[in-house]
């Protein structure tokens, strides 16, 4: 039986894998990322499982029974990296799940007709290179070796180092490819991060499409001059025209015809950072969602030229690179009705929705079906210190991602969860 | 006689006193600072000078000769701080020059009707703390120590903190007042950080008004939202009420009835800075300027009605504090007329221009009378590495200086500047 007291602990364990006392923060690629894996490693080995550590630095345990030999597996998970100074359910939430699901198959020794597979996907927050689901990108045989060096962040370092620094092999990224007839199905349990559920007072939310999301790294080159000596008519202000961006971007994502993409700048670096210097050169992110695939092409080509607009009116250089492109993506509808069918018969009330935030499911979408359950977000806070969901709703969505899994598995459920 | 050679060779000496090899970092209060200001007191002492350094950290080397026992003194100097990645002639170049007139005074063992001190002045730039010219201030007696632990560099250090730990006593600055009576006036050589000079092909300029300063420092409160979860209407993005106000602020600066006005955003940070989080708070300086003490009132009070106005509208707060306050100063017609005359006397070319920026002389008159001339600076470039100005310009700002001070000492000339 799913048990809420587990859940809870195993939530607040991870939490402890933090720099921070101000929210979690557990990096992509950190040493704290990679001792929360060797934790969910060492649990699922307790049970029994079959655990592997693929070039990525995913996690992934397996539970097998005799009528399951030689059949493709199916597979839940989600991830244990966080943003910076974000919250404790994240991500979590699908790999506790996971872990839970796991002790009760293993404690009541139940046979599937399956093998299941449980993941802790690493690196799935693009927050710290820009690429999100990076984990799941390299099980979906979307990243090669080469692509590694070139994701960097902040501080200089590349994803390739990184990896090296906590003793991952980059070069062989290839070899955590899954072969697409090996697995039956993909199903992931995380926060909705948005208030729709809770707005409704529903239980728990289906999730219909992923929104996709381009990034982008915009630099603006101007000149540092004296604050007092340089009249304002001589100035090359990068800071000046980086907020003439920031100011058009809200203004186009606010139009009637783009209802629903959603444009944040969350980084900004000005230097010389000096009180009495005009900003010579500023680097910000600029981030864009959208649901609607169809418009993708359009709303790219108005971001950037919004983003190169106001340059040369302020005497200054705008470059920008792009730093993440993940399209959008319907989840399948079968799922979608067989998760809803399960959640009738257990009296769960669900919506279904759309996310606006990038899943590892809609990465596993390459490999296999794939569907989403969304536990709701008190107030929609996430990444955030602040980020919440109650244990009585994270204890309903595992019941209600067991479930789907047993009717997946295609075996009648013989396990009171 | 003054030597260009020296002039040189001392003005690149203590660009070696720097941190960064991108420009010149000294700032206020800082070891390196602190080892400038030995070098200066060294040289002085070498030359036969009495050298103190006062309890804010100036150092003050006196020349005296027999004649001028029990008069009031004549002082000149500059600073020897920097901005971050500053240049490498702003305040050194007066440093310098008192150095080298040190020297020749020295050398030739002049006879002087009055004392004349040479003043290297510390934490000269706001940058660091916010509020200018701290050094002269203390001189002035316009700082008590409390003061001292209000200010704070964005590490959280105050200025009383940053002074112990290179070994000042805080407590003691008003003992760096100087009695009125005992000063006669004070003359300071600066590089002019803007372009006048340069653009009509003059030698020197002679400073009449120097602007005033008000700096604030604000910050915007709003709620870290996860970017793809966060729809645009739910939002409450500090960053895009920043970029609003920054916007506003430069519109302001451009009105007719505001020529000269001149607005700074020169630093802004911002929190959690993660690519997939909206801001939740920014914090940012806002540096105003003016020559007009006339509409002083109007400007401030506008200015911060424009930093308060699009906080609500974003669903965020906005606060700011006031970190610095300079009035303008009209400096003494007398003395801008004993320049120019001596300056026509030597056939060296001057305008008389105002100064947008802060100097410690325009602190000084609250002591005594001040003049200020200025040498061109190469393309206006100032606060930045790329800042210039001709060793043959200095040169004859030098000279210059020499000869006004001969001139305010009463004896006639007996030297060959």
């Amino acid at each position: 039986m799913v048990s809420l007291t587990n859940i809870r602990k195993e939530i607040e364990h991870f939490a402890n894998y933090s720099t921070t006392s101000v929210g979690v923060s557990r990096i992509a690629y950190s040493k704290l990322e990679r001792d929360s894996h060797e934790y969910f490693s060492e649990y699922m080995t307790r049970l029994g499982l079959s655990v592997w550590r693929d070039s990525a630095g995913n996690t992934i345990a397996e539970y097998r029974t005799k009528n399951a030999d030689g059949t493709p597996c199916l597979a839940t998970g989600s991830h244990l990296d966080s943003v910076p100074k974000g919250g404790r359910f994240d991500g979590i939430v699908g790999v506790v799940a996971a872990m839970e699901i796991a002790r009760v198959l293993s404690e009541s020794q139940t046979q599937l007709s399956k093998p299941w597979r449980f993941i802790a996907f690493c690196a799935e927050e693009g927050a710290r290179f820009g690429q999100a689901c990076n984990g799941s990108r390299a099980i979906a045989g979307l990243t090669e070796a080469h692509h590694l060096d070139a994701l960097v962040d902040e501080t200089g370092i590349s994803m390739s180092e990184a990896m090296r620094a906590i003793g991952l092999d980059p070069e062989q990224i290839a070899e955590s490819k899954w072969n697409p007839d090996d697995c039956a199905g993909f199903l992931e349990l995380h926060i909705e991060q948005g208030r729709e559920i809770e707005a409704e007072s529903l239980d728990l939310g289906i999730v219909n499409v992923i929104s996709g999301s381009e990034r982008f790294l915009v630099t603006v080159l101007g000149e540092p001059a004296h604050s007092g000596g340089t009249p304002m008519h001589l100035r090359r202000d990068s800071l000046l025209t980086a907020a003439k961006i920031i100011v058009s971007l809200d203004e186009y994502s606010r139009k009637p015809e783009n209802e629903g993409v959603r444009i944040t700048v969350g980084r900004l670096k000005t230097l010389p950072g000096s009180i009495t210097t005009v900003p010579g050169w500023v680097e910000f992110s600029v981030d864009v969602r959208d649901f609607d695939s169809n418009r993708r092409s359009r709303i790219s080509e108005e971001v950037t030229e919004i983003i190169c607009d106001p340059g040369e009116e302020n005497g200054t250089k705008v470059t920008f690179e792009q730093i993440g492109n993940t399209h959008a993506m319907a989840l399948d509808q079968e799922i979608i009705d067989l998760i809803q069918a399960v959640a009738n018969e257990h009296s769960i009330r669900t919506k279904v929705l759309p996310s606006g935030a990038s899943h590892d499911c809609q990465i596993m979408e390459h490999v296999t079906s794939t569907g989403l359950i969304f536990v709701p977000s008190v107030g929609g806070h996430s990444h955030m210190p602040s980020e919440f969901s109650s244990f009585e709703s994270i204890h309903a969505g595992v019941r209600l991602l067991f479930a789907s899994l047993f009717r997946m598995d295609g075996i009648s459920l013989s396990l009171r969860i």
